[in-house]
């Protein structure tokens, strides 16, 4: 903790989350400057272009840099901010967008959390569907030892997030309100349970309640720290296609997994598979390909059960479906019926009855040894 | 009809489906050279490579071209061939796998009817889901004056027929049999309605039984007919896949429905969707905006409902969040809420209250008259 943290957490009380023209003074001019210019009634560097300084200063009152500090300190938090070393770099991408800092509880830095983590977001509103394809994926994801980064909302959120819990991994929420502050309601438990395990984390200092501006900038810190970011269900507008799309313009991974297109709750998902860069997957093995490191992460390819064409050449699978099942028929027969030469119908059946797919009989009559075949019957 | 005519038809009764020696052995020496040979004893023009002539002539001793000929006709049908006035030219794609004659039934000549046709394929074991999904679908594109080309076999390929003919389209079955022959069984009725408004087509001459071999080359007929191919719901290895990755050969669209990813049924489709060039779509509309002309048939975006902040400045967005719609709080608590100059929450107010969108409250006190403001209840 030095002076720094200090400036920072309190330009964190006075903007608001993705404020690019105070992330631009930042940059030119430092938290010290920039903070002090604000404390002042002077005009504000060039950087702010026509923003009114009152904005910022009507907050000026609030609770001290100190008492937030002091306050997450109590709950076993940090703040960490820009060039910290558990800072989470892949902020960075966020340019004038970044983060002043970020307040975190939990025993394990978002920093370790999300340097190999993925992002599952989607519908507050989750059907059964969702709820159960989302547990499943966070499992996989977490038995694969990658982190869950989601928003701790209700529905997909936290489906996420306890199926990552229940798989044994590490999972990160990413609030719209203050680390200390519990919603939903009914989530606290879920809270809890992440703040005991993994990181809860927040670009807002403690006390501050969600809003809808909040909820949308943290998507974007939801998008950047994760190598990519999957949406389970989401209908269409829903937040969880701007925390998709915002993670497309950061040059992240933008993964769907599918749905009924009879299900509102998929609409979104499927309008996002649309548009160019985005990946459909059906399981985690098939998200990790996306986002893993090449040659790492691939997942099996899927396949049905094996069927005895696929082991014989074209001709003797011609050959062995020209053989009824139901009845015994001569050579010539099955040759007329396939469209083959008597040699090569011989030499199929010679192979298909090694093999067992047809099985021989032998009838004595008046004109000598009458041989003909039945297809084997097989599973 | 003329003598290539019968040529063609004798030659279809001696060759398999896709014999793509057949093929260019009609290219270089025309189907009257290829008959003689085949029916004398003598070798076989170097396009035939290795293949044992006795596959051909072992068949010779069938029914007549006459004969198939004579039997199409009294079933209303005819036999057309590459030249023909109705000869579905798009076939011509498939190179010396083109089939070597059509075996047409039904009013609407089969180039006709795929002038402007889809192909909408599946499982023959469809969900209900599945179903519902391609009935939806076909009528859609019967609506918009578009064929759909199928297989006439069970679930997806029955659905798909069923929807054309309820939307008042005309729908084209390609037959991996003759079009005398009633398979699969249970869609006789079908099967009967499509010949009475629609085509049956097939390239096997009349008479002939399905055959595995047979089904998959079928595939390649439906894909090449038709601008795009649409799978609905195919497992793992379905031959559904087949077409579609056919049609992608020939340049045709190719265009998966999404399911649940808990439905083997849906897993070959998404499998399909992993792949390069395939699109996802969730409607007719859709569909139409793939293989449609480019500019003539786009799909409307589908969109959410309109919500009051899509309506509204950020600025205008912040300062109404921050009025709570429980009680009635001054302009100095919203402006600390939103962040935003006194000035401007002043003129964020005034503009919402004009919009209805806050209340305002003057209650006199010893002070003067204290405003105050509560956000209007709106859906």
């Amino acid at each position: 903790m030095n002076e720094e943290h200090i400036a920072r957490a309190a330009l964190a009380r006075l903007a608001e989350p993705g404020d690019t023209a105070m992330g631009a003074a930042l940059r030119v001019h430092g938290p010290h400057e920039v903070l002090r210019v604000l404390q002042s009634d002077g005009p504000l560097p060039p950087e702010f272009r026509r923003r009114d300084p009152a904005g910022y200063r009507v907050r000026l009152g609030g609770p001290s840099a100190a008492d937030d500090l002091a306050t997450v300190a109590r709950l076993g938090g940090r703040f960490v901010i820009p060039g910290d070393r558990h800072w989470p770099t892949q902020l960075d991408d966020l340019g004038d967008a970044r983060p002043i800092g970020l307040w975190e509880r939990g025993p394990v830095p978002v920093r370790h959390a999300a340097l190999r983590s993925v992002a599952v977001v989607g519908s507050r509103a989750g059907t059964d569907y969702g709820t159960y394809v989302t547990d499943e994926l966070a499992r996989g994801l977490a038995g694969a030892r990658w982190s869950v980064v989601s928003g701790g909302a209700y529905g997909i959120d936290g489906a996420a997030h306890r199926g990552s819990l229940a798989g044994g991994g590490t999972t990160v929420a990413v609030l719209a309100c203050g680390v200390d502050v519990v919603y939903p309601r009914g989530h606290d438990r879920l809270l809890a349970r992440i703040g005991e395990t993994g990181t809860l984390v927040s670009e807002l200092p403690p006390g501050c309640s969600p809003s809808r501006v909040r909820f949308v900038e943290r998507n974007r810190v939801i998008a950047a720290l994760s190598r990519g970011t999957v949406v389970v269900e989401a209908a269409l507008r829903s937040g969880a296609l701007i925390t998709a799309r915002r993670a497309r313009d950061l040059g992240r991974s933008v993964i769907g997994i599918p749905g009924p297109v009879t299900a509102p709750q998929s609409a979104g998902v499927h309008q996002l598979l649309r548009e160019e860069d985005t990946y459909l997957v059906t399981s985690a093995a098939e998200v990790i390909e996306h986002v893993g490191l090449i040659g790492e992460d691939l997942a099996p390819r899927p396949s049905g059960p094996t069927r005895i064409w696929d082991q014989l050449p074209p001709e003797a699978t011609r050959v062995w479906e020209a053989v009824p099942p139901n009845r015994s028929v001569d050579a010539e027969t099955i040759a007329r019926d396939a469209g083959a030469a008597a040699q090569t119908v011989a030499a199929c059946l010679a192979d298909l009855e090694a093999g067992g797919l047809v099985t021989r009989e032998t009838t004595s009559t008046e004109q000598g040894e009458q041989r003909t075949w039945r297809r084997t019957t097989v599973n």
